[in-house]
């Protein structure tokens, strides 16, 4: 008897009848034979209403009462995804982030699970039932709900997945699964059927909205295998699974495209040790997080050091780097949000050389100019002006051969485009 | 330093302004150097909503389910008027039902409160905070959330009241206090300055809505002082307090009319003992509630038993009476929705003949129908035609002379016009 984990987002619990779709889905998975565990978000905007419920009490409402707030809306669903369940015959107990054995930290809005004592969920499972648990939320050391933060559910649904040594941990989104790249702004993506946990990482990471990084760090931590696919149909989505050899044979994954980042450069820090660190201390103290960071050295002693952050965190991160420069000396602050940032991910780019080069020459030939660029072992990401990055996107897709469809493993030299065009690389 | 338990109900917390109302109103009741606990119920129709949704689930969704949904309504609430205080720099906590020690029996939608073990609210009193706290909800022995059932948000403000020994449990609402009759029935009804817990029970279960039956029991069994008041004035409201001796003073305190009954009468029962006895098992058995019976007994060893239920329940109750029809050998049920109940309570009456024959005189003389009877010691209630009940309501009002002002407890003379009939009596 196999036992699967599935997790069932806002947008697929947004209405009654929906609810009723899902109870049905669910359902199905437990007459062929499996134990099921749902874990649910809350149904819809609901939780974007109770924020704005919130913003009309308190100009910043403290974290602990909102999480109190927002711990509701998943209770909603949890409570009528049972009900609906019941209403087909079906044998199901819901359960609340606590009252599931979720244990968190006590930083709300933003807890990280500690502990999954699942007790609950394993004696209502021995006994036949189907159990729905509430995603986003726990209990803190001091008996208060906390919650994960925005996709937090995910986590929920891997931590379980985890600790119930699930089969595997489905996802149901309103896509049917990871695509090349995004189908809104890349006609030609294609859906994948798989896709190594480090990839997903760095595609969650560069601006991908699939699946929660966290979510993802945590199932490849224990081995949690994944499944992206469909709420509407019946297809096999997209597995999240360990690296096997075969998968190399793919040299780009995926092209994600983050539009939601903006560039600061402090102009002219003194090239003294200590100095960068400084910078992002104070960013970090004030929880803002600093994607991309490249320090051009110049020959004066003093450098330039540019990165990017959440535009949303902009005006914060100006007031802090104000400070900064009178303290270090630098002579100045720029800031770009008309930039957009495109990556490239691929396992496969770690035994092949001239993927760098392939991409700068594409964009290159399509005119773009490159702001920055930063590398990891599986990624390359490149800092362009935003309106061209749509266009990055569905060049790069075209020349990494991406448009081709997905389906087996099978042809690594059709998807091996650039390598031919190694005779390229100087 | 005086320890205030206030309790807003659903309609005085309906939009952000209201609550924002509440929380001023909860910091002018601290900042006159008190302990305030707030005990809140869900914001205007969220419940009504919520079990709206749970119908569109299931046609009878399980009891568990439903108060895991309904019970988010109040912590809503919570969490939105905790923050609506700290916006106004009041230091204050919310609580829900479990987190304030609230424990129930396991009987969902229509739990008891077993215990209040008030540690978390004493120690944030202690800190000088205010402590807002989820009526209507507790936890079970199974560590479920359970709800009292509707209006179970008194109950819980009235166990706090006693187990923290508070000063005053005040009652906010969307009228002044309680009346010598509902106003929109009896223009001329008064707002009462005081009601004896005796009164206030027999009122509430004849039909009045101010406040729930239980709250008020809990209340007298614990002496805690109750006091009904508006949410929108500063005015003293009704105190609900231990009769006291002046309070005999008053022949009648107010006056009740409950159209939600109807009227069933078995015709022909046996004369044989333990007839009524399994009617009424029967009807117990399915929950349904009896008020009141009247038993006639004729010559010829044939009883006709009659009694009234609530509206809701008459088609339940008919199909248990037909069978009790079957095995009794009853002739005929007969069934009369459209009949009120009204009903005059007052302790005064204990000490003074005559009463009933002036209600009786009363409605007579307005040429109204009674079908039924039935009294307490401080009560006396009457089966009317539901089209007359009005009119019965405000001729009695009148003729007991409660339309004067009730200022003050010193004219019990100008209280007292019955008894300056009791010529009139037999």
């Amino acid at each position: 008897m196999a036992l699967y984990v599935q997790k069932y987002g806002g947008s697929s619990l947004a209405t009654p009848d929906q609810i009723r779709a899902v109870a049905e889905r669910v359902l199905r998975t437990r007459r062929k034979g499996n134990n099921v565990v749902v874990v649910v978000s809350a149904m819809g905007d609901t939780t974007d209403h109770l924020v704005d419920l919130a913003n009309q009490m308190h100009g910043l409402p403290q974290d602990r009462e909102m999480d109190m707030l927002l711990a509701t809306g998943e209770q909603v669903s949890v409570a009528l995804l049972t009900m609906a369940l019941h209403a087909i015959g079906a044998e199901a107990v819901g359960l609340t982030g606590p009252q599931a054995g979720i244990y968190t930290d006590p930083v709300h809005t933003k807890a990280k699970i500690l502990q999954v004592i699942p007790s609950r969920i394993v004696e209502n499972l021995r006994k036949g039932r189907i159990v729905v648990v509430a995603g986003f939320q726990g209990l803190t050391p001091e008996a208060d709900i906390a919650t994960l933060g925005r996709g937090g559910s995910d986590t929920t649904a891997v931590a379980l997945a985890t600790v119930l040594r699930a089969d595997r941990c489905q996802f149901y989104k309103d896509v049917p699964g990871v695509f090349t790249a995004n189908p809104r702004i890349v006609p030609a993506a294609q859906k994948l059927d798989e896709i190594a946990y480090d990839e997903m990482l760095e595609l969650a990471g560069a601006g991908s909205e699939v699946l929660q990084s966290r979510a993802v760090e945590f199932a490849k931590k224990y081995g949690v295998t994944l499944e992206v696919l469909s709420c509407l149909g019946e297809e096999p989505g997209t597995l999240v699974k360990k690296e096997v050899n075969t998968m190399e044979g793919i040299l780009i994954r995926g092209i994600a495209v983050d539009k939601k980042q903006a560039k600061l450069t402090v102009v002219h820090v003194p090239d003294r040790p200590g100095i960068a660190a400084s910078v992002f201390r104070r960013l970090a103290e004030a929880h803002i997080n600093v994607d991309m960071i490249v320090l051009n050295v110049s020959d004066d002693g003093h450098d330039n050091l540019s990165f990017t952050v959440p535009k949303a965190e902009v005006v914060r991160a100006r007031k802090i780097l104000d400070k900064v420069l009178v303290d270090t000396g630098a002579t100045e602050l720029r800031m770009n949000e008309n930039i957009a940032m495109v990556s490239i991910v691929g396992i496969g780019m770690r035994s092949h050389s001239g993927v760098a080069f392939a991409m700068f020459d594409t964009l290159a030939r399509h005119g773009i100019n490159i702001e920055l660029i930063s590398t990891s072992e599986i990624k390359i990401a490149v800092v362009i002006e935003e309106s061209r990055a749509d266009e990055a996107a569905r060049a790069l897709h075209q020349a990494f051969g991406l448009s081709r469809p997905q389906k087996g493993k099978a042809k690594p030299k059709a998807r091996r485009p650039v390598t031919t065009r190694r005779r390229k690389t100087p």
